[in-house]
């Protein structure tokens, strides 16, 4: 039963109805040391799921950009739970990612699920392919019923892989991969841990998979299923985020952004039972890496949700210069485009990538790899880049201004008023919610999404540099090269 | 009568026919401060039209790559002919760009008039709805008549431009942008000069428009018109490029690229007649900065081409690694990645611009201007990384190497092949071939069009700075930063 | 009284004399919108006071790298304490900077009042000479003071600044800027207020400076004061950082740096006097450029220090690989000898402007202007891209890892343990606590020093620039290319 | 008998008699496929014989900057033949270097022999300790030799190596590395092949030195010996450049620099005889690495002299925006700022390692290693990216313009004065210089000493990461960062 207090049929359509249905799920979460006793209410936690429920109410406000005609049903669904049936469909998540980036300023969790099925659809239909296997059915029923109520579902990927020299079944402990510890006639067992997945208290379904090439000797590892995110042996450890207990403090200036942020927990899986109908792979290892690569090619471009966060940036470091009197200067202006040029190349080579999809046997849309790897790879430097130039447009101000309790201080407060005043029409605790919004990108809560999660989110800088090295068609341009040169290579062999 | 030798009426199918076409038009073309009797069988130019030829042969052997349906008559044309119908149509030219730089590893000198037709077309028309004037008829059987011959039409836009601190008509001397001098019921006349203008010669009919947004007073200058390119009263002076009288030495070896390469000449017009029927704007000054930036727009990500090119270089790169025996060396990958990353990031961020063009009024399709100044931006900087990187793998013998001559002498040669042989396998002459085309492409004669080019072509890295500052949207920006960071604006209002 | 509860006339010589010296001044300094009862104690300020008490252990563990005989009194005396007598003296203190750097890894706050005294002992002697005023040998009485009780001499130069468009005399407020308000034949009254000053609260004296060039009107605001710290009239607002309260937590792991941190607050003066003894310019507006371009000399290359924070940075990701088992691979070798390459640039180009200091008139040396402004240059670019590189080596869970409490918890400690363990002989505690070392310094507290500070601190990115470009000898180079190209200026002229 | 023409016995002062000097030396110099009668006479060789000319006269011009008092004989000598006293020492010979560079721009040289007598003073010196050999007071005779007479001397390091993944003795001909054939008592002889020599034709000495660290197998090859540069089984292959010809076609402008060029060439030795007397290593392989270290240490911070280049290009560029009338732009001006801030962290970081320069048993002084390769790394890059911005500054006419011969032409010559006006007050002429010196230095003949040597001078930049690398001391900076974080390395050992 995926759902807390709310209705267990009832479909899901609004913000405010997706964060009941949260509610009363008894979650097995851990913070500080302690279970949180209903994660929707926590100073702390609540953040993220708002985050997540801008889904939802996007999809109300503007359904030409949220939602879409769904391929199995013909009713209209959310779009992150939409399988591409073009590369206008890859284009239009794209532009959905961007916009919702634009509204949160921060991560908002709902991509791994979207790029899971969207992968999955199409190995899955070639692993039945190959081993007559009935995953695809399965696969198509699960995404019918989570269309139908209109369910977050997280992707687990990423496991804690203890030593990185080894493989899964190498290891001194067999758990630091999840597996299969246990089969019967009604499904499986699973046993391991999946490392700071994103958003995935905030989900009603997880769906986990594999994270890497797997040989025969890791059958048990080669294991795609589906369960209820308050399935019985899950306890979730939440991550902790630079600056997150500000949201605690009870004030809404020095957060820098009060409404959102992102969220990541660890996952500890304890023989979880999952029924053979929400299986989706169970030993083919040698699908494994077509899944791996597939996945991080639809998700490498949903990177480009991080150019709509970004254009709040350039926003905020605009605002800032201008509340600072200083908008007009050259240097300025040029720093501002030079950060719009570093965003649009983001966010280009990714709707690119969309753009120049292909269909795959199972009819789904696959964008293409190599400009996804390159899109990503830039993911891995701009916003870092863009981070530097916000806090330089920002002032040093961005990283040392008093607190939110000196501005409410009665002698204080006027004090401050007075000395951090900037133009003379900007108020100044306006001119400090700019500046506290730049720390909390650059520095705080949401530079964990913002920079970190660009670094390492959907493979690190080498991983896409390895998969570009394996497409970038050598001997092909070798033959270019010697054409022009004169080379006849007749003489070399 | 534009053309020269040939049957005035046949249709230019292949390169061959093109060549023959361009014989005997007694163009007043200066080099070395001679008259060049046969351009067409001059050893320094004969490789830039060998380019040109390369467009024809291409459209033979790869219909589907360089021909269209033609818009105006629905027969088959030549591509570099055909106005855009959709965004499918930009892409597909810029497919065509990346194959012909992959073909000649040089500038092919044919998309100036392609994305002048592109531009001409919706400003034309627009032009048309607000004076009624005839000029977007006119355009449409001008380019009929271009497609039905299947013609080269260069564009010209380029003046020499004087004190750049001046408007055209504030400059000392009239004749430092083109401009009217007279005008009779037949036709009008020009005068001035069009600097470095790309395969003029190697054209049969040349579009001048205004190079800068023009004002009332400039009236004069505010002039669209076509001519053949041996209209009386034009002198070419054409331009000097680095190495380029290696072309003249006989060998194939130290030209680095014997068969292809750029053209740049002086377009001098001193009182060159037009008739009224090949007059597409004359004195609509308001129009010009629409038709400078529309046809920008478009040949900012023609840029594309740049990316053939450079799949050439990371070709001689990795060939001359392999050379040398250290292709496997990590580093050595990893720099051909870096080079892969690199191009591939100029070919998404153009592709991205033209995936995301929008109908004008007239019904061509406009690409994404912010993502074509996207693109020219890094192609003003990659290539030159490109560059270093190839000098990098090739080894200092890529700038020091012997003559052709020495390895051709009895004696010398034997000591060189014994004493320059990398790889066991490799024949030494096989190896300095390599060494040659990157020195032609990083120094030599095609650096002018992979570098220089790169740099100032469709306007110098300011003019995109400009652009994307124009177009980056900082209200709406800075309003997203606002409401996220909880700033109302009612206090300051 | 500059001193607390110590004894007025001991010298301090270690860092418990120096952190008991500091006790029961009853300074005037709000926290959280609260009155700090004694800064010593409190947990979130104590360790930037531990990081000023290493300046004082480091003199004594090293006496050659942090002492140095006096040039006023030949006695030893602490480094941050003696003005230049040679280039080797500004180079030892480089060593001493990036040495401090290395120990605390973060801002140990001492070098403001170094680079004050530096400079303003050549600005008060050139002052003396055109005015015939008495402000040197103030300066040395002052100095020699200091010196014998060795205390820490904060130097306030940035002001709040207001109207950024508008100088001082011309803001709405007089008090945006740090002036006069009144004097007699004891001495001057101060007001206004400086921002974000480093390491205020923990110094025993404050020299104030003015920020800017000053012009005739701003007479008023053309002073240098030097006063106690806890001089009547004086209020501290303490500045937020990122991830301030973790040291309020009482764990050792999350702060990521337990023992040290640095510190800015803002200084509010309110009518504070100042003896005449203790005033080394009044009203000589034509000075503050000079000593602004002084203290920016000086102070730019001290940014060395980073060099030795950085040291640690390097340190930490190439242990966070080593402990991952990912420290043999190629492109992590590589990537710490980029951050290498970078921290030693920042060093090189920091000491050559020490190396090749020229004394003044009075006799201190002055280090290489161009120089100086390079290294600082550098430094607001460079530590950006060391903390990237360090954030990749480091992998994701330097974001996201789980809290100290959930490491100390019976269950969960158990289940971390087992889970987040890399290398099986790495303590996952071990692997924990470097993770948030990285965090710390490069979106944690010491962020604020490493990355802001950096960019903000002596002057933001432009200032530099602007330096930069003075200097830059454009008359001779274009001097040196016409000769070169042949030109012959006689034509010209 | 190292002389030509000239009196053997004189001492060689200004440029011209060092030119008398290389006259009649016959040798067997071969260029275009021909034997050069007199190189001193050849067009296209003697700018390279200008450039090391005015080595001589800058030491009668300015004696403080190019000559110094020897340490053997305490004789005014030029400072090219010195061996380094003083850390002063070698910082005056970047200044001389920085000087150089200035007033010919382009490689002037004379920097390899000055490196190898540096590092072979005390790797000699080393040597005997060992072995008690006879090498040091050998050389320290052959330096007093070349003092006396002020001669040249090359060095001669990089063999042309064959393939790089085998040793010199494993190669399939053992000739691929300069090694020893024959040994009597008079001396040894031998052979092999150094590829592209810097200036070798305009030495009178070359020291031949082993290029990589040998093993015991390759004892032959550990021969270090100095031959005069006439010496008999001598032969030398001229390298072509790129634009090379120009200096054949007898104007002044299109060569870009008229007066000044560099030369590699290859050297071919076919059993060159040379007496004990001047061999100063023979077998002691054990000692190659560190005369490689040592010498490359030196010559990698002597890269220094491409500042003085840069100074060049830098004045260049501003001439050329400034003959536009576009000197006032920000954007331009901002661009000279930012060549300056490249070129000078060239400078500050090639002269801190001079600074840092430590003594050495021998008594030489060894500049710092790491501040070395940390230059020369930036060497390789940053000269490109100046190359780019210059070329941006100079417009796309820099790589079109018309020939030399179409501007003294009587009508075109008038048509170009015309219409290639920039500013009005300057001669199109002088434009027109100033863009070929650009040209020049970018493309093409000085673009292989300031772009390709850059890159591959003294080790290709993979070669200073590896160097850097070696030196980064990861186990101190891990203690840093484990103290700082708190890990007690007991619990892991």
């Amino acid at each position: 039963m995926p759902l807390g207090n709310g209705d267990k049929n009832a479909r899901i359509d609004s913000g405010d109805q997706y964060i009941e249905s949260l509610r009363g799920r008894n979650l097995r979460v851990f913070l500080f040391g302690e279970l949180v006793e209903e994660p929707v209410d926590h100073p702390m936690i609540r953040p993220s799921i708002n985050a997540v429920a801008e889904t939802y109410d996007l999809a109300l406000r503007e359904p030409e950009t949220a939602t879409v005609e769904s391929s199995l049903t013909g009713k209209r669904v959310n779009r992150f739970l939409h399988v591409a049936q073009s590369a206008q469909d890859l284009v239009a998540q794209n532009m959905m990612q961007r916009k919702l980036g634009q509204n949160t300023g921060t991560c908002f969790q709902r991509c791994v699920g979207m790029d899971a099925f969207n992968s999955l659809y199409s190995v899955t239909y070639e692993i039945d392919e190959k081993h007559d296997t009935p995953y695809h059915a399965r696969l198509k029923a699960f995404l019918e019923e989570m269309q139908e109520h209109n369910y977050v579902v997280g992707g687990a990927m990423t496991d804690v892989k203890g030593d990185r020299s080894k493989a899964p079944h190498e290891q001194d402990d067999p758990d630091l991969f999840v597996h299969v510890t246990k089969r019967n006639q009604d499904g499986v067992w699973l046993k391991g841990a999946k490392a700071h997945q994103t958003g995935c208290i905030n989900s009603h379904w997880i769906i986990a998979m594999p994270t890497m090439r797997l040989g025969p000797a890791d059958e048990n590892y080669a294991i795609v299923a589906a369960f209820p995110v308050d399935a019985p042996g899950i306890t979730y450890i939440y991550g902790r985020q630079s600056c997150d207990t500000r949201s605690m403090e009870g004030g809404s200036i020095d957060v820098g952004n009060a409404k959102f942020s992102g969220q990541e927990a660890m996952v500890l899986l304890d023989e979880v039972f999952v029924p053979w109908s929400h299986v989706f792979m169970d030993g083919e290892h040698e699908f494994a890496s077509m899944l791996v690569e597939r996945f991080t090619c639809y998700h490498r471009r949903s990177y480009v949700c991080k150019t709509g966060v970004g254009d709040v940036l350039i926003g905020a470091a605009a605002q800032a210069a201008e509340d600072n009197g200083v908008d007009k200067a050259s240097h300025i202006k040029d720093k501002l485009v030079q950060m719009t040029h570093l965003n649009e190349t983001m966010y280009a080579t990714g709707i690119a990538s969309s753009h120049q999809a292909r269909p795959t046997k199972s009819g789904v849309y696959l964008n293409d790899d190599m400009l996804a790897n390159v899109c990503k790879h830039h993911v891995t430097k701009m916003p870092f880049e863009m981070g530097r130039i916000a806090q330089d447009l920002a002032g040093g101000l961005v990283s040392t201004a008093p607190s939110e309790k000196e501005l409410r201080h009665p002698e204080l407060g006027a004090l401050l008023e007075k000395y951090l005043k900037g133009r003379a029409d900007v108020p100044t605790e306006s001119r400090i919610r700019i500046l506290r919004l730049i720390e909390n990108m650059t520095m705080g809560r949401n530079a964990v999404g913002y920079l970190t999660e660009s670094l390492h989110g959907a493979g690190s800088p080498q991983a896409q540099r390895v998969q570009i090295g394996r497409q970038m068609s050598l001997d092909f341009k070798k033959g270019l090269a010697r054409r022009l040169a004169g080379v006849d290579r007749s003489d070399e062999e």
